[in-house]
């Protein structure tokens, strides 16, 4: 690999787990700033629920703010039919579907089984498909479950598999409460690699456990085509009080930076944007690199 | 790899970059704790200038109060001759020498030059072995220096090759200031076990730029045999305020655990001693695992 993408998910999946309401105007701020940066695709917000998710309750504002920036595209995340309608209605460029690899983690996070959040994906990215919008699947709780704990990969790839057919763009594996290791997402890469063809492989890890670039890394030599991060690890995880988030992606990229892996994203940028970030959380974010810098430029170099 | 060892190196590198001077018996304590949770080589203190590192000052203390614990490698690191002879002199298992990779951190940190710490090195691990004790030598800065920036690959080689001939137990190659990516960790590792055949190799990192789990990974996969690790991840980085510090020995076994690669340590043991140690540090110590918890048994598994 010479090159990965990156997808900043700070404003969605990063936001949606911060207690904090932020104001629209700093969640297109953010946007923009991540576009600043070099991010061509994002994700920009979610279509659900505003009374189970208040902090997305301004998706369609968030959007119209943000407007469409050129050579850039608009990620929004959908659980059912109605959210994809909304997305497709407010000019979306692409849907994001989930998947669940649990039957325990769906009924509770999506009132779906593992099989229902297949099926109720595949007719999203059909949606997607027919409006004219790319249309795209993470399979969460991939590596590991709060509730089940262990999961199969069998029943992963099985899903890729049955998610493959509805023809996405690109399909996700995601560690949702970061319990993931670097052989596990090699292995579990390749297999689904070897399962769905010629769709790209995009993989999402969260910070939990501090294996998070391992992790990223792991995924880039099994052939990833696309990481997610978030600036600053803003997000937290509500299955670990205490925890981090999403990875960085300044981490992300000083590791990308450093292996001579390009991502057309400024890493000195992103930095500053982490400390805006941080004041308007009003907290240290997680992100090891806004604190300890680049690689020294050496005083005696 | 199916098997790695870990040396703990709380009580020596972790409490040197911390400000708070530890009292002599919760130094002890914590020798302790590690080696009830199973580690069986630590580096329990340095024999150095007092003057220079106060926080060493106790060193005799804490070795005699520890005493001998059985089947455990007790590890003094000295930087000079007159450290040599205190560590025999109070019946150290093993010294710990160490070569500097480039003159820029070699003058500033030892008053020497890389070549003259690779003779003073040599020279220490001719006492050691003189006396009846091993010795082992660690190559700091090998993949970047604070001060000189890039450090050649082949420099470090060299040394190794150097070191070697003096007939060290082990050779390590540190990351003194937390720069180094898992690509590099492997290509280093491959090219210094080319050239000194036999001898083992260890390798020692520090969290500074959320790389360090990613390199033991990478580490483990070259074939290091040896991975230091620092309870609740003690230390900081002189070079980087507010960075991290070694890496946490409870985030390297669940990253080992989790791979299916063994230790012979407890996870549930040192993580109860890092909320320990976190209380005698008056501070949330960076290990990650200490706060997330390990792999979630699961409410319906």
């Amino acid at each position: 690999m010479t090159s990965v993408e990156i997808v900043e998910v700070g404003p969605r999946d990063g936001l949606q787990n911060e207690k904090l309401i932020v104001a629209t105007a700093d969640k297109v701020e953010l946007a923009q700033r991540a576009i600043a940066a070099g991010v061509k695709r994002l994700e920009v917000t979610s279509f659900v629920n505003p009374k189970r998710v208040p902090q997305m309750a301004d998706a369609e504002d968030v959007v119209k703010l943000l407007g469409r920036p050129e050579g850039v595209t608009r990620i929004g995340l959908v659980l059912n039919e109605q959210g994809a309608q909304r997305a497709i209605d407010c000019g979306m460029d692409q849907l994001g579907a989930v998947a669940l690899a649990t039957d325990a983690f769906g009924i509770r996070n999506q009132k779906q089984t593992s099989a229902e959040s297949v099926e109720v994906a595949r007719r999203i990215i059909a949606m997607g498909k027919a409006a004219g919008r790319s249309a795209q699947v993470t399979i969460s709780v991939a590596f590991g479950c709060p509730f089940a704990g262990e999961v199969d990969p069998a029943r992963v790839v099985a899903m890729a598999r049955q998610l493959a057919d509805a023809g996405p763009c690109e399909i996700a594996l995601a560690d949702t409460i970061g319990v993931a290791v670097p052989g596990q997402v090699s292995r579990l890469i390749a297999a689904v690699r070897a399962e769905i063809g010629a769709i790209p492989v995009r993989a999402h890890f969260h910070d939990t456990r501090n294996t998070a670039i391992a992790n990223v890394w792991a995924a880039v030599e099994a052939g990833a085509a696309t990481i997610d991060a978030a600036l600053g690890g803003l997000g937290g995880c509500p299955f670990a009080p205490g925890a981090a988030g999403n990875v960085a992606t300044e981490d992300v990229i000083y590791l990308l930076d450093r292996s001579g892996v390009t991502t057309g994203i400024d890493f000195a940028s992103l930095v500053t944007s982490s400390k805006w970030l941080g004041g308007v959380m009003g907290k240290e974010l997680p992100s090891m690199l806004a604190r300890a810098g680049g690689f020294p430029e050496g005083e005696d170099a």
